[in-house]
């Protein structure tokens, strides 16, 4: 039977679990694949570190980078994570030098992939990025396989577990944003720094990835990206009144010759299925020509979950055939025009807190009429004891751009006593 | 570029649309895998019958037999259905005279599977039916590759549209069965012979296929049917009551060292995500190690989500990889021990209709004490002006056997005056 050399390029929780799999499913990936895995090398920052599992003497490799010059080393597997500095290092010199890559690193992936796959295609090479997006959801497969026949016009859906959990543990245990964190961290479901699950940069780079995937373009940074930390327990009750729920969302769609990409904490309806994805689950949607909607969902992070989406890319490789990064030849691929999301349509949720006092309300209703945004439900709340209202108001569908233009004006009034918010609404 | 020389043989609802697909995407397809899709023969039973589409002269092929033999054929696709006949003759032929195979036929699959994936492995050609389960879910190329690195425990889900439709159409619109099952029909959602599709022989060929696929065993016959024509409008709405949707479920699973396979109605939690599935949609939801529950959803039947599947099929023939069709080598397939579930425990809902007279009620607990089936809950639901009632017990977890024996000692008695229920519930 034929072989296929891997060298391991860090040893952090993944890695250490892929190196273990490797080790105990050696046979059965074999049988399957018609090709043995064979671990030749491993690397890591830290030789001596304790580990639960014993690497072989002549399986350690003092200096990572010499993986890519190897004669012995036909596939090397980049688990060391960012988009500069050694990550990058590795896998460039890999491609180059005519060894295929397997990679969990969407940073690096969502910035450099196009060169990348130009790299792997010219030298006849994979370079796979499955665990790259949405852990064990086998997703981007799925796209370029199992989904290939389609057309795609919108891919959407759950993309960080993080924000997902907290999200959803607001809503179920009445906590508050802060105290969720704290509990998602001891749970392991949040990092101990968790901006870039938080504030959508997690989401945004998964998102450029599937993008490009979808539509058969070239990854683009035009992406509109908010992230979670300012929804308030509020929030979300008021959402809940309304028949809503919240959660971060990313979407990625084409509308006549434009595409929008945007991740943004949204108001779903609560009987949508999205909204019924809790907890740390990840849930991909698209909706194609000619198979309509696909719904894909699973785990979307962890050790175990992104092993199952490597060890898919390993065995595709195991089995031989090249394909392109990208579903599509780089030179086939598409310069298609992303458009800023100022200029589409949403309706949305704004919450105004206000000093009670009287000419508030048709104050605010004034702002909204001259910038043409019409209110399609509002409700005013007295806070008696503190002297204030919330006021909720539900907007028919509008430009983005009006709707944050009369944020910045409302921002400014004297009767405003915290920062308003604009949450869109997704009502398709 | 390469060239695939394609016959389509089966010019139905699907091989037009799939004729007509090809036709539009042959370019783009041919990009995605550096290979031409280039269908060469069409044949179907009329000749003349008129069709939306152009055959050019010298596609016509009078005996669809012929695919099998001639030189200028690489892949057939077959959609004639059925597990005999024409469609057994083609696919063995075709196979034997070492041409590549796709094809929708879960019938055929589901009987004829292993025969025939043991010649495609001697003859190095593919045998692919993805299009045979659940249409435009990709399940199977999920289930080969995707999820490769997976061990599989369970497979369970909704795969028959037409009888997920039915039952959610009664609950929802307060139908019973016989008015659903006219809407459905003219709705174009259930056949005007629908009997394979209620009496759960099209659920039962799927699972038998995905068993096979899961556990990388045999194709076995052993198996549990039981389809939706017994459900009432009556049991709908107990099984709300009690927190319930009743949907017809597919379950294979492994426990211990024996496979259950069954198809059965079952009463699920109505916060469980199989329960918010309606319509014709399929789910199928996978649990296995390392990746944790993964769960795959979409259009499980017509012409479009079946095109979506054989494209990918064939894409999968077009990019030159020959696989095994049962994901692992005939040689290393297991004969596992399949289980009657009479063996298996389970909690269930039973209802019993009986006059209205004293000591029923005693008479009924006592049989179930007798045979040792603990009551978790009971209602009794007179009928006053029936001089009936109804009897709904929900028991704790128990012996299927036992549950049946109960069925058949409790329809003998003469206070029974209709045909008691028995619906498994999963509570798992």
């Amino acid at each position: 039977m034929k072989k296929l050399n891997i060298a391991i390029v860090g040893l952090g929780n993944i890695g250490s679990y892929l190196f273990q799999y490797l080790n105990l499913n050696k046979k059965i990936l074999s049988k399957k694949n018609n090709c043995i895995p064979n671990v030749k090398y491993v690397s890591a920052k830290r030789k001596n570190k304790k580990r639960k599992f014993k690497i072989k003497k002549d399986q350690w490799l003092t200096n990572y980078i010499d993986a890519t010059i190897k004669k012995d080393v036909d596939l090397i597997v980049e688990l060391i994570g960012g988009a500069e500095g050694p990550a990058k290092k590795l896998v460039f010199n890999a491609l180059k030098n005519k060894k295929h890559v397997v990679t969990a690193n969407k940073a690096l992936i969502a910035k450099y992939g196009d060169q990348l796959s130009k790299i792997a295609e010219s030298n006849n090479v994979n370079l796979e990025f499955e665990a790259s997006v949405c852990g064990g959801v086998p997703i981007i497969r799925s796209l370029k396989e199992g989904l290939i026949a389609n057309k795609i016009r919108k891919v959407y859906g759950i993309f960080n577990g993080t924000s997902n959990y907290i999200l959803s543990s607001m809503d179920k245990q009445n906590k508050n944003f802060k105290d969720v964190l704290m509990d998602a961290q001891k749970l392991g479901y949040a990092e101990s720094n968790p901006t870039a699950d938080l504030n959508g940069d997690d989401v945004s780079s998964k998102l450029k990835i599937l993008s490009s995937l979808c539509f058969n373009s070239f990854l683009n940074s035009n992406i509109h990206v908010e992230g979670i930390k300012d929804i308030d327990k509020e929030d979300i009750d008021y959402a809940n009144s309304l028949g809503y729920k919240i959660k971060l969302l990313g979407f990625s769609e084409q509308i006549k010759n434009n595409i929008y990409q945007r991740v943004h904490p949204t108001l779903v309806k609560n009987n949508s299925h999205v909204a019924t994805i809790d907890g740390v689950l990840n849930a991909v949607i698209v909706e194609g020509s000619p198979v309509g909607q696909s719904i894909i969902q699973g785990a979307g992070a962890g050790a175990e979950a992104t092993t199952s989406a490597l060890i898919s890319d390993i065995s595709s490789i195991l089995r031989g055939n090249v394909k392109f990064p990208f579903s599509i030849s780089s030179k086939e691929r598409k310069k298609l025009k992303f458009n800023n999301i100022s200029e589409r349509n949403f309706s949305a949720y704004l919450r105004f807190e206000v000093k009670d006092i009287s000419g508030v309300l048709s104050n605010i209703t004034n702002i909204f009429s001259r910038n043409k945004v019409s209110i399609k439900r509002l409700i005013q709340n007295p806070k008696k004891n503190k002297g204030t209202s919330s006021i909720i108001i539900i907007t028919h569908s509008s430009k983005d751009k009006a709707l944050n233009k009369i944020i910045k004006i409302v921002s400014k009034k004297k009767f405003i006593v915290s920062k308003p918010k604009l949450i869109r609404i997704d009502d398709y």
